[in-house]
């Protein structure tokens, strides 16, 4: 049996996702990938590393992940029989074999995370799976001190969910950014790495921040305190879409 | 009790909906709609009539429809109890009242529909509910060609549904365009009017000439012989939306 590490390149809507990783019982990204590389193989099974963990309902425009496939297929006749296996929600962009070392969470150079908001007073239909709905006051001045405090190489205890499991809580985010399109509002964040709930607590605070209600002074309060109870409440999941990852030897 | 008749400017995602038109026990806009309309007027149940009928999975960003409303609920009351009580993927942009003759369906002097086309190789998840994925080749000259043959006063039989009760088929089309936007194809038309499944229609033929099977002279003899079966297949209502109703008085 031979075995080949390739990699796959994935976009999803997560909206009909219970997250990235894998549940028994639950409808997840992980768990409908290695599920079609699974049949593909013959039943072989061996696990789909993900570059990161998206929560349920959030989305990816590029997420990575890792697999050692030990079926036949050649690269392109693998990437066009997932094309046809998988659902239209859950789509191959690339697959292709790569270096046996390479690791899609650990090479992993940048991440870039966008939170859209939904500023229409009615709610655009079109944007209620990737949006979250925000026609409250919104003071940009205020919201681009408060971004600007945030990039930097420190401690995000303040902006980490309790469940987080990780213990190195140092982060690098090298850009924090407001976007303005039209009728949505985009954050956007890129980080050599984010931790669970971070980008999510983040936004919240920065919806305080918005509406009056924090001062942008707030956001080094808590990142010198590492005090979670300082944030704002973690944003809803459905706003939040994984755009790139950035490894060695590529742009940007 | 008063009555007054105001115009609802709606949009909505089709994918959920069984179409526009009333439906016992099955979900529509219409239903949806006079349903949310009866609840604030005490129980009173008057139709709702919109400007033209949405086919099952069709989109709309524009649709507008008339209702004799008999709540108290002022305008600005109207609109924001409408928005509170229907889902997010059925929304009130607008809702005023207006002169009692107006007519939504027959008042409209244009209607404008847009028909997406996703040409990833992969199929982009976020473009699944609202694009047709179409990979294919795609002859753009011979489409242009086939396009310019579209506009004017006829009658369109050969492109309309047979289940159609309308019997004058004489439409004018005004405008057929072709649009490209990054990784998308979109079909655009402008008529004073449309029959039933008819850019549907359309479209399927237009993909048969992108893909070399038809002649773009394929289309005078359609229209010419007003045989429905010289036409392509009928192309799937998800890719379907109507954008824009204009009333007189109004630009464009």
């Amino acid at each position: 049996m031979s075995v080949r590490r390739v990699r796959i390149d994935l976009a999803y809507d997560g909206t009909d996702f219970a997250g990235w990783q894998f549940q028994p019982g639950q409808r997840t990204v992980q768990g409908t990938l290695e599920a079609a590389l699974r049949r593909l193989a013959g039943g072989e099974g061996r696990r789909v590393r993900g570059a990161g963990r998206t929560d349920a309902g959030a989305h990816a425009r590029q997420q990575v992940a890792d697999h050692d496939f030990t079926g036949r297929h050649g690269d392109a006749e693998l990437q066009h029989s997932l094309r046809g296996i998988l659902p239209p929600d859950l789509r191959v962009v690339r697959a292709r074999t790569v270096d046996p070392a390479f690791d899609a969470r650990r090479d992993a150079r940048a991440k870039t995370y966008r939170y859209r908001l939904d500023t229409t007073p009615h709610g655009d239909p079109f944007l209620a799976r990737y949006a979250l709905h925000h026609p409250d006051s919104f003071d940009r001045d205020r919201v681009r001190d408060a971004l600007a405090r945030l990039p930097g190489r420190r401690d995000w205890s303040g902006f980490t969910a309790a469940s987080c499991e990780i213990v190195d809580r140092i982060r690098e985010v090298r850009r924090a950014q407001l976007i303005e399109t039209g009728t949505e509002i985009h954050f956007e964040f890129t980080a050599d790495g984010f931790l669970t709930h971070m980008v999510r607590n983040v936004v919240g605070t920065l919806l305080e921040v918005a509406r009056g209600r924090f001062e942008p002074a707030r956001i080094d309060r808590i990142l010198e305190s590492r005090d979670r109870s300082l944030a704002g409440r973690t944003a809803p999941a459905h706003g939040l879409c994984l755009m790139e990852i950035r490894y060695p030897g590529e742009d940007g």
